[in-house]
């Protein structure tokens, strides 16, 4: 395939074809639970005061061209990342001294690290974790050499709340079922192919991972039932993403599954005296569920904690028996300050976690350079690139905290450090920008059809089971998400609005 | 079970009990596409100009109950009757003598035979027709003898356009997943049971009907790609039912379908030399398709037919070698007359088209009778039933055509009777009422919650696909469907807000 062939793609539409593509789309994605709750600003909420409505995610017409090998690539290594992480998790010492540069000047890890302390006064007694995580990634072209091949890079690693894997899985659905159908113009036949087009078993297979916790923690002493609790945010627009995982534990592994609201943990959970986490179900109060395994879709950001309360329900989760998903460890070792140090230049850490070179050169193959904003000397040339506009223009400042949607990119990176008093610069990390290939595609979204020059950013899904001991019971790559934003736009999250769901339409180059 | 305990089913609910049950119907309806675009009294279209919301169908909280003999009857009578109404189909000069008494007040009927006349004046080429038939019933229990065993009596045989297969297939797995879940009060734990619930295999079997048409039509003499065609309204609120066909179609049987607006069928398609039926899709103007097989979800209603250009376009479909589902014939064997003849007392015709003596016998026990308003005997006696008040209230007034939404009902006949013109009082049947038990039941619409009386109302599907010479190559019993209506409407249709769709908890009575 000439490289000219991808440039126009995707294709102009004739109306024809858009109105055949459109009308598809909408119908396929409501058929199949490709949806969201509609946001307030397409449907005001009094004119759906129950909540019954629901509209088509946002969603590419076209896959996404994605390098072939840097796809495999990034799905081979999620077996590394997958012990990378969980080795970062069961290594308190190191944790904490990443987590000590933190302490003053992000609450928001501060308190996480003190509900740690608090659990481990009273003793863990769950040596069982689960990760439940997503790599992202963006393809990168050297801007200096622009004759070399794409690589991966990553952009950040997800320990908790990971998102996307059931509706990821139904996009790559669509995308297979449009192409059958013969949706797509006859001119992108030797593009969008079947050997193309990678179905996601992403809501499969993060089901799987709960089911195997599930299984792990054995059976009650008690005899009760046993159930798995998501905890969630109320009002949830994202929630068939949700529902998706919890239909899959149900008839694919037989395992029953609660939603409470994170802010109601402490109303309808409560610990028996060995600290077997209870969960009584309000509408059938007789009934006690113990919990095997907490899966947190809430909590992973300061805005989930809206008083004290929240901070006493998280620690009241964590000291439980239950298997978390995330532990506060694993939670703590998502924070963008270890992905800094890892990928900071030269770094020693890497080989501590991942002592087998040939893995090792691989993982860090998908580096961007990361560094810390602090007094080393790192810390100190990446001052100098912060504060200067030209150097500044290919970076991004990131919070190390978890959530997005507080970047600073490029030339706003030297305003945004002259107003923020230097004592908090340490709660930042620059990191050199990704430039992915320019790909175009057309997202709809609320209804309305948008085209144009689009960043693709891929997510791959693992799933872990280890011991505090080390054991890794567990280790499973677990399908994949595309996840395509407008280029004007700098920021992910689908649900949030401003990106669209996608799947991967593999191209050798 | 003591028939005490039915009569307080289902339960009042406690708030945590309906808020558990309502957000898990709301959220699992969209994740499988239990679904139907909003109606315009409850989303403004201007608010969503193209039409990507949608919301969960008019469903049943719980299922409803419905007795268990009589479901197997229904079910296991269904091939008989498909038996029957493709004999009926085939028996051009007996339905001719029908629709001869039809002519002058119907005009649908009318021309529906001018259409059947103008084809057999050219020459009919396919000799193979297909039925995907929906025989409705109600429970009736006698009122003059209350402890009678419950009785299943036939409310319409649809011969067209048999809807809700889709949406059938989804209600019933959701009835199933709210057990598994425990969803229901444990109060009806002896009631809702896994042995009572009866998934709904509709879909998928309405979807092989087609498939088994497709494969019997051959292959194309030009080796033109093949197709299933979809004639549809526009706009069409049910489309999340007819899209579930579409996909059973293609997922489990590999075949392709289109959807084709009625009124556009002339711009779309077009008869070859040997009335070979080609179908252009707009979207891929260079590719003609050859169509196997026409199935009408329009067309079966005057409604339909804006211009006289729609019967043009019904003409030319009917004159084409697809095969069509249903035949004109076959329409026109679901008229409410042909209904009426078989079912008045004493009427010969039943054993004209079911020779076997405990065949037609199993279906004569499931007919109401039925009068004409003629100048036969039973004509003249049904005349005078109907113009009094009291005699009139045991009975209701259905027009001969299909459709819905015309019947008279109870007292309201006699008045209806004074204003219409004697000449087109043989337009109409009158078939004794079907009293049906007292049931209740909640009701989920636009959000809102409906409690209260209710009338359940099960339609059997059936496929058949036969030769002209009576060959009959296919002919299953192809799943189920409840609708429930509360009993202040005596109108049911769920898509025109009438009613819900429901499925079966089965009782031993």
């Amino acid at each position: 395939m000439a490289a000219s062939a991808y440039e126009s793609y995707p294709p102009e539409l004739s109306p024809e074809e858009e109105k055949y593509l459109l009308s598809t789309v909408k119908d396929w994605s409501i058929a199949h639970g490709l949806a969201v709750r509609p946001a307030p600003t397409f449907v005001e909420p009094s004119s759906d005061p129950t909540g019954v409505l629901a509209t088509t995610a946002p969603v590419t017409l076209f896959p996404s061209l994605f390098p072939r090998k840097c796809f495999e690539e990034g799905l081979a290594i999620q077996k590394a990342y997958n012990e990378l992480y969980s080795a970062i998790a069961r290594d308190e010492g190191w944790l904490k001294s990443i987590v000590e540069e933190l302490l003053d000047i992000d609450d928001f890890v501060a308190k996480l690290w003190e509900t740690h302390l608090a659990v481990k006064k009273e003793g863990y007694v769950q040596d069982l974790s689960l990760g439940l995580f997503r790599s992202d990634y963006m393809v990168h072209t050297d801007p200096s050499n622009t004759s070399a091949k794409p690589g991966l890079k990553q952009v950040e690693f997800n320990t908790i709340a990971s998102s996307f894997g059931g509706l990821s899985s139904q996009i790559s659905a669509l995308h297979k079922h449009l192409l059958a159908i013969d949706a797509y113009p006859s001119s992108t036949a030797s593009i969008i192919k079947p050997d193309a087009l990678r179905k996601s078993q992403s809501a499969s297979s993060l089901a799987k991972g709960l089911a195997l916790a599930h299984k792990a923690y054995g059976s009650s002493q008690a005899g009760r039932p046993l159930c798995v609790l998501f905890i969630v945010q109320d009002p949830e627009r994202n929630v068939f993403d949700q529902r998706h995982l919890e239909y899959a534990l149900l008839e694919e592994n037989g395992v029953r599954s609660f939603r409470v609201v994170f802010q109601e943990t402490m109303i309808h959970t409560k610990l028996d005296t060995d600290r077997t986490l209870l969960y009584t179900p309000p509408n059938s109060p007789s009934v006690s569920y113990e919990v095997t395994t907490v899966y947190y879709r809430a909590g992973y950001s300061p805005d989930d904690y809206h008083s004290p309360q929240d901070w006493n329900a998280r620690l009241h989760l964590e000291k439980s028996r239950a298997i978390k998903c995330p532990s506060l460890l694993t939670h703590l070792a998502g924070c963008k300050k270890v992905q800094q140090v890892l990928a900071t230049p030269n770094s020693p850490h890497l080989k501590r976690f991942l002592p087998d070179d040939e893995v090792a050169s691989r993982v860090l193959a998908t580096f961007a350079p990361i560094y810390p904003l602090d007094q080393s000397e790192a810390g100190k040339e990446a001052q100098r690139l912060a504060q200067n506009p030209d150097s500044a223009s290919r970076y991004v400042l990131k919070p190390q905290r978890e959530g997005g949607g507080n970047n600073i990119y490029r030339t706003s990176i030297p305003p945004f450090l002259e107003k923020l008093p230097e004592t908090h610069w340490p709660a930042y990390i620059l990191m050199e920008m990704i430039e992915p290939p320019p790909l175009k595609n057309a997202i709809l979204r609320n209804g309305e059809l948008q085209r144009g020059g689009v960043i693709g950013e891929l997510g791959v899904y693992g799933v872990c089971l280890w011991r505090e001991s080390g054991e890794i019971l567990e280790n499973l790559e677990a399908g994949y998400l595309l996840r395509t934003k407008g280029d004007q736009s700098e920021e992910g999250g689908v649900a949030a609005g401003f990106g669209a769901v996608d799947s991967c339409c593999l191209i050798d180059t």
